[in-house]
C-alpha cells in the first residue's frame, strides 16, 4: 500500500491513547507522520510508539496536517476546543469523547453499523463503549426483524473508568486481603468485593452513562422513538464489558434464525454454547477487537423478544478500535 | 412467652443451615427442644447451638415432632424425602430446596408477599433467593398499579453456591495475586476478576435459575401469565445478590410515587439518594435481614415502567430469615 496517512494522537498517555497506538499498530495502518500530543506536563517527553521516537507536545494548531488523522481521547473539553481546529485545516477528527456525540452535524459511528456515515474530513464521534458493543449485537437483529424495545443491565469494566481506577481497586483487593478497611477516592466507594454506579446522576436519578446509551442509539440506528432502558454498573473485573440484553422486535424471530443472523454477522464472535460456564466472559475476551455474543435465547413470555449477553474489550472495540476502524473506512485503507 | 416450640434443623452444618441457627436466636424464635439433622458423616458429633449441646444425627421419623418445626436446607432429594414425613408428624416442614416449590399444593411463601398462604402443619416452601428479594420489592408496587412485566438482570453472589464455592474463589483470588492460572471445580470456571453463568441449562438456553424466577413469582403473585425474563450472573462478590429490576404496570407510577410506596412497605429499606455511589451496595448490605432498594426511576420511554436496583442478603432474607419469618407467622409468635 503506497499510501501513508500523517496521524496524530490527542490524549496519547491516557489509557486508550496507549491503546490507539497499539491498535494501529496491530492493524497496519500505514500512518506517516506520527504526532503525540499530552498534557503541558508530559510535554518535551521523548517516547517510542510504532517503531519511531516521538517527542511529546502540547496541542496547537500545526499538529493536524491537511488529509491526515487526528485521534482524540483527552476528555470532552479539549475535543470540543480541538476538533473544530483539526477540521479546519482539513483533518479528520475522530474523536472519543463525550463532546460532539450529540451534535447533529457530526456523524456518531459503529462502523459495522452505519459506516455510511462516515466522512474524509470534518469530525466524526465514537460511542461511549456501552453502545457500541450493544449495537454491534444487535444490528444484524434489527436489519431482519426491526427493533422495538430494550432493556439492558450492564457489569462495566474498571478500565473504563482509566488507570488510576485500577491502581485504586489493586489497592483496595490488597486492603481486603490484609483485613484491612480499604480506601476510595478516584471510585465512588470500594468496589472490592462490591458493585457500585459509578456516574454522575440527574435529579431524575438516571446516570450520565445511562442516557447516553438511550440518546447514542437512538441516533446510530437512526430510530428517534426507540425505547432503551439501561441499568449500567461497575462490576470488580478490571478489564472488558458485559450486558445482559433484553430486545423486542416487530416480528417473532426464533433462536435458530438470531443465531444465523449473529453468526454471519461482521464484527461479532458467536458463542453458541448451552451451559454453566459456556459463555462469552470479559476475563478471556479481554484483549479481543471484534465483539462476543452468547446465551443467546428466546424470550418464553413473548415471541417477539430474545434475551442474550455480549462481552467487548471497553478500551479497544469500546474506543480505541472503533476510531480506527472508522479511519480505516474514511481512507479506503482496508 | 410461655410458647415453647421443638425445633429440626436439617442440614444444620450447611451454609444456610448455620445462618438459620443464627437468625432464630437472633430473632429470639421460641426454641423448645433443638434437634440438628446432618449427613452420616458428621453424626455423632457433639455442637453448640442457641445455648444448647446437641448431638448431631442423621434423618429419622422420631427428629419431627407434634406441633415443632423442620427447617430444612440439605437440598431437594433429601427435602423430596423427608419433608413428607415431617409433615405426617404434625410438624411444619419449612423447606429451603427446590423439591416443592412448584408442588400445587404446597405454599409458596414470602411473607411480605403472600403470608395468607401460611399453614400451622404441613409443607411451607421458601422460594429461591433471587426470587424471595425481587417480589418483596415488587410487591407494594404490584399493589398500587398491577403488575405487568419484569425484565430482570441478577449481580449474584458466591455464598449462594456454598461454602465450598467461597474456599475455590478465594484461592482463584490468591493464584491471581501470584500472577498465576486459577484452577476451578465447584464453579464452572475462574470467577476472579471474571463474571460465570452457574447454573444448569436447558437446550434452549435458559438456566435453571432463570427459570425459577418465572415460575415461583408466577406463583407467589397468583399472576399465572406474568411476564418475567431473567438474566442470571454470578459475580465476584462473596455475599449479598443485587438485581437490576425493570417493571412495567397497568398505569403510570412516578418516581415520588413509587418512593412513597416502597419506604411503607414491609421488609424494605428505601435508599432515595442519587448519585454516584449512593445506593444499596452487597457490601454494605450483607448481613441485614431486609431487603435494600434504590436507583428508583422512571422509565424516559415509558411512563408505566420502572428501574430500580435491589439487594439482599441471599443468605438470610434469601434463604434462613424468610424460613424463620414463615415459621413465626405460622406460630404467631412475633
Amino acid at each position: 500500500m503506497a499510501k501513508s496517512i500523517d496521524v496524530v494522537v490527542v490524549g496519547a498517555t491516557g489509557a486508550v491513547g496507549q491503546v490507539m497506538l497499539k491498535v494501529l499498530e496491530e492493524r497496519r495502518f500505514p500512518v506517516g507522520r506520527l504526532r503525540l500530543v499530552a498534557s503541558a506536563r508530559s510535554a518535551g517527553r521523548v517516547v517510542e510508539a510504532l517503531g519511531q521516537r516521538v517527542t511529546l507536545e502540547v496541542a496547537s494548531p500545526e499538529v493536524f496536517s491537511p488529509g491526515g488523522l487526528a485521534l482524540f481521547s483527552a476528555g470532552a473539553g479539549t475535543s470540543q476546543t480541538w476538533c473544530p481546529v483539526a477540521a479546519e485545516r482539513g483533518a479528520l477528527a475522530v474523536d472519543n469523547s463525550s463532546a460532539w456525540r450529540m451534535d447533529p452535524s457530526v456523524p456518531l459511528v459503529v462502523p459495522e453499523v452505519n459506516s455510511a456515515r462516515i466522512t474524509p474530513r470534518g469530525i466524526i464521534a465514537n460511542p461511549n463503549c456501552s453502545t457500541i458493543q450493544m449495537l454491534v449485537a444487535l444490528k444484524p437483529l434489527h436489519d431482519a426483524a426491526g427493533l422495538e424495545q430494550v432493556v439492558v443491565s450492564t457489569y462495566q469494566a474498571i478500565s473504563g473508568k482509566g488507570a488510576r481506577a485500577l491502581e485504586e481497586f489493586e489497592l483496595q483487593r490488597a486492603a481486603d486481603a490484609r483485613g484491612e478497611t480499604p480506601n476510595h477516592a478516584v471510585l465512588p466507594g470500594v468496589l472490592s468485593q462490591n458493585l457500585l454506579t459509578d456516574w454522575k446522576h440527574e435529579d431524575s436519578g438516571w446516570a450520565e452513562e445511562e442516557l447516553k446509551m438511550i440518546q447514542e442509539s437512538r441516533k446510530i440506528l437512526e430510530l428517534p422513538a426507540l425505547r432503551v432502558t439501561p441499568t449500567c454498573v461497575r462490576v470488580p473485573v478490571p478489564n472488558g464489558h458485559s450486558e445482559a440484553v433484553w430486545a423486542r422486535f416487530s416480528r417473532p424471530i426464533g433462536r435458530d434464525e438470531a443465531l444465523a443472523l449473529l453468526g454471519a454477522a461482521p464484527g461479532i464472535s458467536l458463542d453458541p454454547r448451552v451451559g454453566p460456564g459456556l459463555h462469552p466472559q470479559p476475563r478471556s475476551f479481554s484483549g479481543r477487537d471484534d465483539v462476543a455474543v452468547g446465551r443467546v435465547r428466546v424470550d418464553p413470555s413473548d415471541p417477539h423478544a430474545l434475551a442474550f449477553w455480549v462481552v467487548g474489550d471497553n478500551l479497544r472495540k469500546g474506543a480505541a478500535t472503533n476510531a480506527v476502524q472508522i479511519a480505516e473506512h474514511a481512507f479506503g485503507v482496508r
